[in-house]
């Protein structure tokens, strides 16, 4: 495949983006398991979980048997604004590391929430809104998830009402204020305004938050309030379903091209940008009809995958959410303090903990100072600021395509490039200034968090 | 027209983007008044422009015959980093005014540094590097163009010194911190580095700083460091001749779809957008091949067009600059410190002020609350967040569609939509929380000033 073949950016035409969303888990032997109640330990049914998510995301929840979900045309056109994504070929990046490996991602960045998130969030309120519902809450750590909820419930005229992780809202005023803009609330967690936040704030008065604590938050406002429901921006089936758009765009732009790909690599918080990413070309391999190598990459200083364990856990701190079997550090685990990106959810995608535990995919942790160093080099060559969540997915496809150049073999590399950096300059200025640092868990951490895990027959 | 026909945003492929830029003085019967030497109040020769600006860019800057200028193979690689940007037709916008008029922009802030500005940073610095320097030097504002020059220096391995107006310095960190993490170095304007800093300092010892200011300590160590030129982002020539990739492209993609623009609107500040984006359009209308209304806005707190004068002015606050004859409301004007966006530069493009004074285009200014007020609008339906000098063009593009409503013409606008407003959130607060303000300088305050103009025979 020769510079003139394969443009720079292979975009598609409307007609060419999809038409329905590819549940992946219609095509998993061993499906992932269902969450369960805290209460009786037994599977949520649809009606427990409706006074959580709206109607038609609770069935998307739970099916497992049908692999196309169509996309709603109202949901369609909003894709538009914004999407297709663009595929780039890293020909640049190529170039500077003289490998004959091809490098190519898919670049999520380009919308006004500088990630993937909106894919998922203007489905989740789209739904709130044809339910007839107020609006919807939700909790959001680095502040991606929520501006991106924030610009759909703009675009629908859906009330919005975000709780940030208390650190972020300081940090980040200007994320904050991204969301004020599109008329969101947004509330520092935790707050005084539940009962859960009121609970957590009398056992440590200076506590700056965590994402489990804003998780809970936010569910205690929609289940309160007739009209609201909850929604979630990772980890939960439905979003991964609504994420395999970036996939299944990525694979038409391949298809186009002609091109297989050796290797797919994305990043792993909660799993939604990786299991968007996948989704296709894990289709093939579950049926057999295709191999590919496919890595997810998490943080050194909070890896599920490689250092945790497969069991059911809580996913919020305030224990009031339904439990998910996944791979977990514990729902107590919370990342080192110097750790500067995304990435600090203490559990996985039930549905990717599943097909790493059958060993359909690899996982691999990386280091922040590495990645960051690799985010320069990324923005440098490339022109793209990266997002350090994304940067994990650019450090681990550049060892790969070094490998290639040892072994001189031209293999075609694919990962997910979720967003901009745009809002992380604290965290690179550190890393300009050489203050940025490294932790990695002791063995001794993991045990005392997982030592917690709920007990289930 | 309809929704069907004509997609949401129509990219070129690589074979559409231009292979040359188009030189609109070539075009011009009044040719754009020449830059004049401050000292001998003479038209400035190739040679003297040489000690300033590498000797490309003054072949550049001085030929007004030549229509088209190709673009070299490694920036037109470079554009496909970046390019082709979007031309979006915008439905959403288009709906919620119920309009019958149909309203196209022109997105150029999909890339790193967030505008328009990289466009002409990459010739600039590829042109440098050609010719074996070591760096360049130029000034920034808001920090557009200084985040474009790092972009492009860092892609070419060029040094580049940027000097950032002080209170944008010390109110934008994080735009700093982008440029840092492209490797520039960037230093508070006024500083003791400079000679002409030192001296304005000593004048002015509390001074936050201004675009002129930072300009002429830019000139100053270009011109003093063996291997550096200057670089400028706006007001030249050469700037405008760069910048027509915007309009050239725009125009392709309309003439794809056979549209043809009534009205095209561009915000204003040095003129390089407007420029860029009128060219093509502009040159029909100089031939007399088509005809189209050409609005460009300014802010009302900085008129330079709407209350300037047509005369030759300094470029810059220390006077050492050549001479240029433009609409100017003064060299010493400085717009009142509730200006929130940039478009700050007192004067405007030589070629610009000529078209203008000549008939060939219109000009308007709108107050700041009221382009905040358009800008959130945008962002929430069309789900852009804009620069505050973009929202300029989006206030009055969403006037001119009012307009439509009320007598029900069809019109086709077209407006150009420069950049995104990820570092301007300090102004968006101030609108969110109900503190903005307006300015419109009084007469006596831009008498004042212009009767500060030099007194050329």
């Amino acid at each position: 495949m020769s510079k003139n073949e394969v443009p720079y950016k292979i975009y598609l035409t409307e007609d060419e983006m999809p038409k329905a969303w590819y549940n992946l888990r219609a095509d998993m032997k061993n499906k992932p398991a269902p969450l369960m109640n805290p209460g009786t330990h037994k599977p949520m049914t649809a009606e427990e979980l409706g006074g959580v998510f709206c109607d038609e995301l609770v069935k998307q929840e739970l099916d497992d048997t049908t692999p196309f979900i169509e996309i709603p045309e109202e949901i369609r056109n909003f894709y538009k604004m914004y999407r297709p994504s663009p595929l780039v070929r890293a020909y640049c990046l190529e170039e500077k590391l003289q490998t004959p490996a091809k490098i190519y991602y898919k670049f999520e960045g380009n919308n006004t929430s500088g990630s993937h998130k909106l894919n998922s969030a203007i489905a989740q309120a789209y739904y709130a809104k044809k339910q007839g519902l107020k609006g919807v809450t939700t909790e959001t750590g680095a502040g991606q998830w929520g501006t991106a909820l924030s610009m759909a419930c703009a675009y629908l005229g859906l009330d919005c009402k975000v709780y940030m992780v208390k650190v972020s809202y300081e940090q980040k005023p200007f994320r904050r204020e991204v969301m004020r803009t599109y008329g969101a609330s947004v509330v520092p967690s935790p707050s005084e305004t539940t009962e859960v936040g009121k609970k957590i704030l009398a056992e440590h008065p200076g506590t700056t938050g965590s994402l489990g604590c804003a998780i809970s938050e936010a569910v205690e406002v929609a289940v309160k309030n007739p009209g609201y429901r909850y929604v979630l921006g990772s980890v939960l089936n439905q979003v991964l379903l609504h994420q395999s758009v970036i996939g299944l765009e990525a694979k038409t732009a391949l298809d186009k091209y002609g091109i297989k790909p050796d290797i797919i690599i994305g990043c792993a918080g909660g799993g939604s940008n990786l299991g968007g990413l996948i989704a296709p070309f894990m289709g093939e391999k579950l049926r057999g009809e295709a191999d590919y190598r496919i890595i997810a990459v998490e943080p050194a200083s909070c890896p599920s995958f490689t250092r945790g364990t497969f069991a059911y856990d809580f996913c919020d701190t305030g224990m009031i959410c339904p439990l998910a079997k996944m791979y977990t550090l514990g729902s107590s685990f919370i990342p080192s303090a110097n750790h500067a990106g995304g990435l600090r959810f203490h559990g996985m995608s039930t549905t990717l903990s599943q097909l790493y535990h059958d060993g359909f995919m690899e996982a691999t942790s990386v280091e922040q100072t590495s990645v960051f160093e690799a985010a320069e080099m990324f923005a440098r060559i490339e022109g793209i600021l990266p997002a350090p969540e994304s940067s994990h997915a650019i450090r681990v496809a550049i060892d790969e395509a070094l490998k290639c150049k040892e072994t001189g073999e031209e293999k075609t590399i694919v990962f997910g490039l979720t967003g901009t950096g745009y809002f992380d300059l604290v965290a690179y200025q550190k890393y300009n200034d050489g203050e940025m640092s490294d932790y990695i868990p002791t063995d001794e951490e993991i045990a005392a968090s997982v030592a917690k895990l709920p007990k289930i027959d």
